[in-house]
């Protein structure tokens, strides 16, 4: 199944799903508005229960449980062959996470960053999978422009998936990891090269490098879509030109054990995206290629479709004054 | 103004405040219903709407803007007399963040950690407040027992400043930000030494070491409480015998500067919690001193109250198993 999220004719936001993306998609409330109909509901019950039990946002949707995943399913499915189907004009973001977490998955990847900052690869990213927390408040989907902060100047991309967890997830393992995982999309992990460096040099991990946008979509695809062992073609477009290509497979960790080790001793909320950390060479950084004012970039992986943004104008903003160590 | 959260007779949670913490606390949704029974509203409907208006959760509550913080100043000065004045049995954590945001800004404190690790401090600590974002979802009261989780073993606490935001904040400055702060509150981040300090060394900061549990409490206090240079002492006590005796003073970074920062160019919703880090001296680490299980923690702040934590037994669970790097 794909499931997806697209503006209604009011203009607000509608999940959609389906078993194939270029034959079309479905209003999944819609679906179930017509159920409730003809199982003798009014029309305005049917509305408002509609609405209630497929909210137009992922998380508060994943809320109603299987009630509706068993919905999102049956609309992918076209059962009744009743539902409208149609081909979006464009797709919004498709989660609302309650908690990003992004990881380091990719050896090639993160064996260049510490290179990158003259440092060895550390072993710890060979004991477990390590990661640190990202904003979960700015996430946009595909066509929507990257604001520039104003206190960075090296602004890239990073190519990589996210997992979306369809259930709460505690204390799970690879074995039972799998229940939770609603499946995967696109992630582009939007990041300030220089900030990031200065600010990593407190050992607290990225902050302002990161958290002025994220962006995630256009779809996502539920793991059976993807077979046993994925292996996904996953390329990155800088205004056209394919800067990397890559494979999925090449993750030194499963999405099984992310979640897992994700979810050890806490609690992560349905709707919550956990990323896989850039692909290898999925980044500008790792050229020595940074982006420029109106440039595109786009992500394009199998069966999940392409995820494409601009960079925007540098805004402007305060920022603090240097003070004077008391300990030299 | 003093604001608390106290479980209601219903057994759900209620908003109390106050202006003298020692006089009593009053519920600030129980005003509200008087308010609009006075006004000619049906029992019912001033149930309903004051239920609405002063959710039992701050993060909702505070979704009501001026509505709920004019009501709750009222109520904190008791204008009518007529509210139930009582000193509540216990309090639950004053705060619910839907983002958790710890700084490092006490000096003798993160010049100890690098010296710990055999680092020197960088100089970036000195030139802005860094942060790393933390698990919103692990928060617990006062009188809370805090889990151990089974990855680690060198548990410890650590006594911060929790500044609450009582409004969305996006690119503020010092002199604007002051507006947007709900208050200060009493926050411990326990944390697991041995595994934060292994997962540190990835450089993306602490994370499976944090996020287990935090605690914040008992109460909020609103900046006008602590005058316009506020220099609070700050005490932590473990088991009874005090280990810490700190001032807030002692910050290299304002209240102001911390909180204009985190909103540079990204949006902090209402409610959330933005800790200072921990004030010199305020964990054992410093002292080569770890919790055992049983151990009671309780950090003392002036006009914040006391909050105390006992930590749990050891959990089980599951733990990655190491890969082979294919890059010596």
């Amino acid at each position: 199944m794909f499931l997806g999220r697209v503006p209604g004719e009011d203009g607000l936001p509608r999940i959609v799903a389906t078993n194939d993306p270029q034959a079309g998609w479905r209003d999944v409330r819609e679906l179930h508005r017509r159920d409730l109909q003809s199982q003798g509901a009014t029309a305005e019950a049917a509305d408002e229960l509609s609405r209630l039990v497929v909210a137009g946002n992922l998380t508060a949707a994943l809320g109603s449980g299987d009630l509706f995943l068993d919905l999102a399913a049956r609309c992918a499915a076209d059962a009744t062959g009743e539902a409208q189907t149609f081909q979006p004009a464009t797709f919004l973001c498709p989660v609302d996470p309650p908690l990003y977490r992004d990881f380091m998955v990719f050896e090639d990847h993160f064996s260049f960053g510490y290179r990158w900052r003259g440092l060895e690869t550390p072993g710890v990213l060979y004991e477990m999978p390590v990661s640190y927390l990202g904003n979960p408040a700015s996430f946009m989907g595909t066509g929507a422009e990257v604001p520039w902060p104003h206190y960075a100047e090296e602004m890239d991309y990073e190519l990589e998936l996210g997992i979306v967890l369809g259930r709460r997830a505690a204390d799970l393992t690879p074995e039972t990891a799998r229940s939770a995982i609603l499946g995967v999309t696109i992630l582009n992990d939007f990041s300030a090269r220089d900030i990031q460096r200065r600010e990593m040099a407190a050992g607290l991990g990225p902050s302002k490098g990161k958290h002025f946008a994220s962006s995630a979509g256009p779809w996502i695809a539920t793991l059976d879509e993807l077979g046993p062992d994925p292996d996904l073609a996953m390329r990155a477009e800088v205004n056209g030109e394919i800067r990397c290509e890559a494979r999925s497979a090449e993750m030194i960790w499963s999405i099984e054990e992310i979640v897992s080790w994700a979810s050890a001793a806490e609690v992560i909320p349905a709707g919550s995206l956990l990323g896989t950390g850039t692909a290898n060479g999925g980044s500008g950084v790792e050229f020595g290629q940074f982006l420029a004012q109106g440039d595109t970039v786009s992500l394009t992986v199998d069966k999940l479709g392409t995820l494409t943004n601009t960079l925007s104008v540098r805004g402007s903003g305060w920022s603090p004054s240097p003070r004077t160590p008391s300990h030299a």
